[in-house]
């Protein structure tokens, strides 16, 4: 069953070390104090490495904003209720929320795909419907989803990145829209980090301190009922996960598997790229970490996973808008890469 | 002789609250929890404060590209032979530094400027000559620059800003490139943040440990030398500065007065910024911090100016191109405000 997922993993490849040794070689000749772009040259090197070409361009980005609802929300832990989540979705296809105009901003286009609102939506060419289920279980009171649903939200991810591919995607960032999700996404932190739910559960949308007490009680509740094995991130998924999260887990598997840089957004990014690491320790040099957001847990994350984010703009929508803004500093950086002249090109005398 | 300099300060108006308090409204309309665009929210309202306007745009971007040498580089300061400033003008004006990829990245035009380069350019229409000498004198030996330099220097920047006003110029950002550059803006930074040379002083372009400890004697030397006086700015620019500081302290003056969004560039138009600020202080809700250099001083300037930077890459190259990125999300910010749908619009719950 778990046969798309393993064969993904087993394609996927350490970075060209060939490639970047060539990127690094002319980071080191073009006509600047070598290292002075700071992060924007490791940036460049890394993403050659992933291309495996040393002069790498991305011409066809795209960001997937993967929506679906919490049963958890039940429990009354967010801030605002569970008919946003279409509500938004339809502002997505209208292209007048915050990640439609910074997709345009960068000049990205946004795949926007329902993998378990918790109603029926309208049919548009438009929204990719690839839902796995009404929704998810309350995970305080059992499994958010089965095995079987865990595996298959994270197949759809796969498929998604598929056929953009065959459309000549070349960078892709990862989003979601789901109400309650920071909720399943501290209890995966929580599970996969070992650390505590308290350490790694932030506001959401907006709790005040009553609603964030409430909020670590249901984590806590989840994790005593369900028992997560730490050991077996799908198991982790199904238990206290999330259909666009186990999506997103498969945004980045695939990217990896077809060597594309993988741009990743906040915190409900940073629980799914947690399980993704899990199944796959070999995504890591994939990836690249656009924010750190402003949810406490992300931190985390990103130190568990040894990513240094980009920006750090105390931002926490989500939606994708973090990889939104790392998508156009990797662009800054591969264009300085491939376009600036190197000291022998414009007769610049070097270091004495 | 300051009267250009002083009917500029004099037209320095503080920013409109009433823009601002329309552009803070909408932000809370907008379809995304309260404030969880992060500092992209802040941004907005400022520059809606500094245009007067409660949804402004940017269409005309300029990035300023200022050019000086300095004397002191016959001290041995920089790991960078002198003649690479000229250079380095060149390259700008072939399009192929790191400078012109930037602006070109985010649409801007780069404007690039010989305020004092210590040899004849070829004539260009590109290049604006606005030599106010061939260089500065080594500031260990004597004064940097006449009074009469510095002020010149000044009204070069402010007459920049006032070509490209003509042009529909409504964002710059400040850039500049002279070797040895990072010496002044040491001397200038002690001076005026009142703080250790040791602790504003870094390695340039890439000097080494001994490197680093001579350039720290050039500028005691220099200080002991010449006593700037921490309370006349015109005196410190001219004792220690650069024709490029000068020129970036009058980009940022008529920048404020004509309520154009200054976004300031690293260590140097930092250093610049103090002067900036010490001749007048209204400008500094004017002034947008682009990111935090690797130089140490920056960070202390920063603080001084209470300025919280963008983006903190750990970049050094100057020339404006940390200016390039933060127009792009100073843009990314308006157009957050102007083009998202509020609530109503798009249909969606608010907070419950």
């Amino acid at each position: 069953m778990m046969d798309k997922i393993n064969q993904t993993i087993n394609g996927i490849k350490p970075l060209d070390e060939r490639a970047m040794a060539g990127a690094r070689m002319r980071q080191d000749n073009l006509t600047k104090p070598k290292g002075s772009m700071g992060q924007l040259e490791s940036l460049s090197i890394q993403v050659a490495g992933i291309k495996g070409n040393p002069r790498p361009r991305i011409n066809h980005k795209v960001i997937f904003t993967l929506a679906a609802d919490h049963g958890v929300t039940q429990a009354g832990v967010s801030a605002y209720p569970s008919e946003v989540t279409p509500q938004m979705v339809y502002n997505f296809l209208h292209g007048r929320a915050a990640i439609n105009v910074l997709a345009q901003h960068i000049g990205a286009k946004v795949i926007v795909a329902d993998l378990g609102v918790a109603s029926a939506l309208e049919r548009t060419p438009q929204l990719k419907d690839r839902k796995v289920a009404l929704g998810t279980h309350n995970m305080a009171e059992g499994p958010a989803m089965s095995r079987e649903e865990a595996i298959r939200s994270i197949e759809v991810g796969m498929e998604l990145v598929e056929e953009e591919l065959t459309k000549g995607m070349d960078i892709l960032g990862t989003g979601d829209m789901g109400i309650g999700n920071t909720t399943p996404s501290s209890a995966i932190t929580a599970i996969l980090t070992g650390m505590d739910i308290t350490a790694v559960t932030g506001r959401g949308t907006g709790l005040n301190e009553e609603g964030w007490k409430h909020k670590v009680k249901i984590i806590e509740k989840a994790l005593t009922f369900n028992r997560p094995n730490p050991k077996d991130a799908i198991d982790v998924l199904s238990k206290v996960g999330g259909f666009e999260i186990g999506g997103i887990v498969g945004l980045i598997l695939a990217g990896a598997r077809y060597r594309i840089p993988i741009v990743i957004d906040g915190f409900i990014s940073g629980a799914a790229t947690l399980i993704a690491t899990s199944l796959s320790p070999q995504v890591q040099p994939y990836l690249i970490a656009s924010h750190q957001s402003a949810e406490p847990g992300h931190i985390k994350i990103l130190e568990h996973l040894g990513l240094i984010p980009l920006l750090n703009l105390n931002m926490r929508l989500g939606e994708g808008t973090g990889a939104a803004l790392g998508i156009f500093l990797v662009e800054a950086s591969l264009k300085i890469l491939d376009e600036m002249a190197t000291f022998a090109e414009a007769g610049v005398s070097e270091k004495t």
